[in-house]
C-alpha cells in the first residue's frame, strides 16, 4: 500500500453551492465527474460535516462552478477553508441565482452547471450526490484549474474534509528547495505554505520576498490567518 | 443549456481491469475519484454494456492503472475501443495479477490501485462502483495523462460507452485549422482524427505527412481500422 498513489488521480477544482431556507452556501470540491451522457448526469462527493452537505440534502439542488487557473487563493480560502456556519461566503464574491434557486459563483468561473439530486449513496464520511443537469453554460474562455495546478503552482492544500486530505503527507507534495535565508513558512491554521521564491503576487508580495519582509498586515491568502499563525516549515 | 460545459470537467485516463471465472478484461475509464480518505475509498463509473461491468459485478474486485502522458494511442485503442468479447486485450501488454487476483496493466502505468466493491449505485446507462482500496503502489515517475491532454495533444476521442461521449459534438473539441492540401481525415469506426500537422509519430508517420502520403499498411492508431475506413473531416 502506497498512500501517494491516490495523488496520481486527476481532478479539477469546483465550487459547489446550494440553498436551504433562503440561506446560501458553497464549498470547494474536487471529487466530481460526469456519470452518464444521456441524460446528462454528474456525481459529486461531499463531506457530511460540511454545511453544503446539509443544504444539498434538504433542497436537493446544487450548482457547480468550474474555476479557472487565475483563481486567487483567497477565493479558494473562503470557500474551502471557512465554514458557512460563521462566514457569509458570498460577501464580496460575484454570483447569480440559478434556475434551481441555488447560487452560482461567477468569479473566476469558466463554466457552470445546475443539478437536481436524483439519487445519493452513503460512503461513510461522505455522501455521493447524483445530479441530473438542469442548466449549464460557458462563462469565459479560461483554462480549468486542475488540482495538480493548485498544488504545484499555487502551493495549495486539501481542506481537512476533502476526500483527498491526507494530513501531514499532503505537505510532502510541495517541492522542497534548499535555499538559505529563503525559508518557507507554513500556516498552522490551513497548511498553506508561503514560499519566498514565488511570493504571493495575488496580494502584492513580489517573488523573492522573505517571510520577514512581508508587510505586517498581510494575511494567509487561503484562510485569512495573520502572520503570527505561521511557523518555519520543517 | 450548453453541452460544452461538461467538457470543462477535468479527468485522468485509467485502465480499469477485473476478472470473472478465470477470464480477465479491462477498459479505459476517466470517471474516477476518491470519495473518502479514511478508509481509502474510490468510485468509478462503468457502462453497463461493457464486459468489464459484468466482470466487476460478478467478482466484486477491480484494479486501476493510472496512465502516463507517453501512453500510445494503440494501448488506449485496445482498451478503449475494442471489446474483450472478441479480443484478448492482454496479448502484447505487460501486466501482473494483483492481490485481488484481478490483472493490473503495468504498461505506461505510473501508479495502480486494487479495490474491493463495497457498494454500487445504478445511474441508468452506467453503474458507479464504490471500492475500498486493498492495495496500491507507484510504478514510475511519469506524469499522469489527463483527459485534456489526450484530447488536445493526442487528438483522442471518447469511446461511445464513455460518460463523456457526446457524439458529433465531440469532434468539435479538436481545433480546426484552415490549411489547403492538409485536410484532416476521420476514422469512421472510432472517430479518431488524423491531422497532417501532427502526423502519427507513435507509428512512424512524421509531422506534415498528408493522409494520402501515409504508407498503405498504416492503421488507425486507436481502433486498428485500415486507411479505407477514413473520410475527409467536414
Amino acid at each position: 500500500m502506497n498512500e501517494k498513489t491516490l495523488h496520481k488521480i486527476s481532478y479539477g477544482i469546483y465550487i459547489i453551492c446550494s440553498i436551504n431556507d433562503g440561506k446560501k452556501n458553497g464549498q470547494i470540491a474536487n471529487a466530481l465527474f460526469q456519470v452518464t451522457a444521456t441524460p446528462q448526469v454528474i456525481a459529486v462527493s461531499i463531506n457530511k460535516n460540511n454545511l453544503t452537505h446539509e443544504f444539498i440534502t434538504k433542497s436537493k439542488v446544487f450548482t457547480v462552478s468550474v474555476l479557472d487557473e487565475q483563481t486567487p487563493m483567497t477565493l479558494i480560502g473562503t470557500f474551502g477553508f471557512k465554514s458557512g456556519k460563521d462566514t457569509d461566503k458570498f460577501k464580496d464574491v460575484s454570483y447569480k441565482i440559478g434556475k434551481t434557486k441555488a447560487p452560482i459563483v461567477l468569479q473566476n468561473t469558466i463554466a457552470y452547471l445546475e443539478a437536481k439530486v436524483i439519487d445519493k449513496i452513503d460512503v461513510g464520511t461522505h455522501t455521493i450526490f447524483i445530479g441530473s443537469i438542469e442548466d449549464s453554460d460557458i462563462v469565459s474562455a479560461g483554462q480549468p484549474m486542475t488540482y495538480e495546478y493548485y498544488h504545484k503552482v499555487k502551493g495549495g492544500y486539501s481542506p481537512k474534509n476533502a476526500p483527498t486530505y491526507s494530513g501531514s503527507s499532503d505537505k510532502k507534495t510541495i517541492q522542497k528547495k534548499e535555499e538559505k535565508n529563503m525559508e518557507k513558512y507554513v500556516c498552522t491554521i490551513c497548511g498553506y505554505v508561503y514560499d519566498p521564491e514565488t511570493g504571493d503576487p495575488d496580494n502584492g508580495v513580489a517573488q523573492g520576498t522573505t517571510f520577514e519582509d512581508i508587510q505586517k498586515d498581510w494575511v494567509c491568502p487561503v484562510c485569512g490567518a495573520t502572520k503570527s499563525a505561521f511557523t518555519i516549515e520543517e
